[in-house]
């Protein structure tokens, strides 16, 4: 047995999943309740029927990703050799930092909250990581400064989800320009930015920064998991400088061979019918009414900039025991926020992805909650 | 950037392919060139508009995996818990081996010839690997004492691959049987079989030996990929003993979260219509014509119990030079079979998955090519 595998943990999350029951009401999910558009899947059936549903190269089809090249069209980053199609985010997160960081001598930098794929990739493989909290005081805003403050000597990888998973903070243009402008003013080898777009189509504000736009050692994951309610599809794409995309395509080579096929083709289906905002719409009105029920609860939250989280607070030491008892006692499933960073104890992420009703419910029963333990939830 | 990844060789099928002309005869298809059942397809699409397409468990969806463990039927394997599914057989390859073997101490044992997968996994994990080779005095059987006497004291897994790709031999009953007992009577901590069964629908002999059928430690590796025609739906499973799973989970968790739920879904299809063994009848008659093509080309072969590939024998020292010089001087693409194992010197992997006009015409240029140099390449 590897003991690199047998020391890292399984997901909090899932465990969590797995305790509740029938009438639970689920605030705790981290996809899309929306069905995905079915035309997609009829025209990639009818493509693999009339070519069936062969291997694709291992870097992915060629016309996916000059359609995802194009869309984005990341300066430095927008041929298609600087695509590859991966098995979702997640293969697109462990391939990438498994491949380009040295376990012997690099270290990454984590900007938390985040989900915790990322440090558990870390620690399977042997990768030091350092982390950079952003906390309470400045509402969890990405802080250029204390990024750019934490970077050490042997700093390769700086690791940031934007929208986060689970604050809902986006960082601005401004704070993405900093980093990168102080990044690429810094001698010697250059240190990558790893930004975890998964969430980008689900965004409330207009001041989004985009490391591909302004940095060309940008690793830019997303994939089509939330934009378009396909988290079963396992369907990602990574891209990266066309310096290192021969190492990234053999370790995923030899990992999984290819993404699916079908997958792939859903997708080109998806780009060339330029279908990848169409859900984000009915994501506003849920904000706008989980953020309600948020001030009828009389709740403190902190309102998302983007994806479809909002973290309560609910105070109290092991905000662990709170949720499992939450379960437990008041049938409402909602995610421990400190597993996505300290700074987040005493906070619990829940998602508007289901009917405001429930929500509703939901956030009442937890304040209810916090009252009968004697924790001050209410805004300051 | 990671060195292990760096020093890994790609695969060398692939980059013999990227050579091809699009007249090319392609015998270097690893893969079906029939048209899966569209069936499956449109039933898994009917599913995902009624219920999404949203994230199975880690392990995979419960009726997939009970229909798995009941159609094998392997025993000590046969709960829907021993049934993990992967992201194709590649992704269970490497998430076993990944997750059963420590590095810093344990050693695989490979049977040779091989496919290159398993030795560039040992060699990115820093796995130690010794080979074992079946070679051309015993017709390149699958040879039970061989194996058993270059088991040493840190050998923690035997990695066997039947119906073999490339030679097509298959392992008999009598002899996987007498390496499980042999196993079985070892003292110590189990030494594990991964048996992979790639090619198990694929079949021409009765005699073929299940290492799950005799034996508890069994790592069976299988998809959908060639029996269904299906490589790019990637899709495939592992079965491992119950007390191994959660470690296997958590690693395929961490690395790509689940297998595709519309492939889920393609596979259950597949399982519920039995429809495994469907397009095994059309391979027969392509292999008779094939070992027909050999005779007329002179040649000489080793005549396949399973899988879809004839090996020829074309002498020489140099097989790489003499496979890429095939394909730029007579537009045939074969596969140097030394890179499956160095007992294959001298030898070319053809696969008899195309029209057999292509084949015959194929294996006649091959038979011009080797005499043009000089090589003796007719049956003894």
């Amino acid at each position: 047995m590897n003991p690199a595998i047998e020391a890292v943990g399984g997901s909090t999350i899932r465990a969590l999943h797995a305790r509740r029951t029938p009438t639970s009401i689920n605030l705790g999910l981290g996809e899309p309740t929306l069905l995905p558009n079915m035309a997609h899947f009829e025209r990639a059936t009818a493509w693999v029927a009339e070519n069936g549903c062969r291997y694709s190269t291992n870097i992915g089809h060629d016309d996916l990703r000059e359609a995802i090249a194009r869309h984005y069209d990341y300066p430095g980053l927008n041929d298609p050799g600087n695509v590859c199609i991966m098995t979702g985010s997640q293969e697109a997160v462990y391939i990438a930092m498994k491949t380009l960081l040295d376990p012997a001598r690099d270290e990454a930098l984590l900007v938390e909250p985040a989900f915790p794929v990322y440090a558990k990739v870390a620690q399977i493989e042997g990768i030091a990581l350092k982390r950079v909290a952003m906390g309470p005081e400045t509402g969890y805003a990405i802080d250029p400064d204390a990024i750019l403050a934490a970077i050490g000597p042997s700093t390769r990888m700086i690791i940031i989800c934007s929208p986060c998973n689970p604050t809902g903070r986006v960082i601005s243009k401004a704070a993405t320009k900093r980093i990168a402008d102080a990044l690429s003013a810094r001698p010697g080898p250059p240190i990558y930015v790893m930004h975890d777009e998964i969430y980008r189509e689900l965004m409330y504000v207009e001041d989004a920064g985009e490391f591909g736009k302004v940095y060309p050692y940008t690793l830019a994951i997303n994939s089509l998991s939330k934009s378009n309610a396909l988290t079963g599809l396992r369907l990602g794409w990574l891209f990266a400088p066309l310096d290192v995309m021969p190492q990234i395509v053999k370790m995923h080579g030899w990992a999984t061979s290819c993404a699916s096929t079908f997958g792939q083709r859903v997708a080109y289906e998806i780009f060339a019918g330029n279908d990848l905002a169409t859900q984000a719409a009915w994501y506003r009105p849920q904000r706008e009414g989980a953020l309600a029920a948020v001030r009828e609860a009389g709740l403190e939250a902190i309102e998302p900039d983007g994806a479809f989280y909002v973290c309560l607070r609910v105070g109290g030491e092991d905000t662990l025991e709170f949720a499992e008892s939450l379960i437990d006692e008041r049938d409402v499933v909602a995610v421990p926020a400190h597993i996505f960073g300290a700074s987040l104890k005493g906070w619990l992420r829940t998602s508007f992805v289901g009917p405001l009703d429930d929500i509703r419910v939901g956030y009442r029963r937890i304040a209810e909650h916090a009252k009968s333990r004697n924790l001050s939830v209410s805004r300051k």
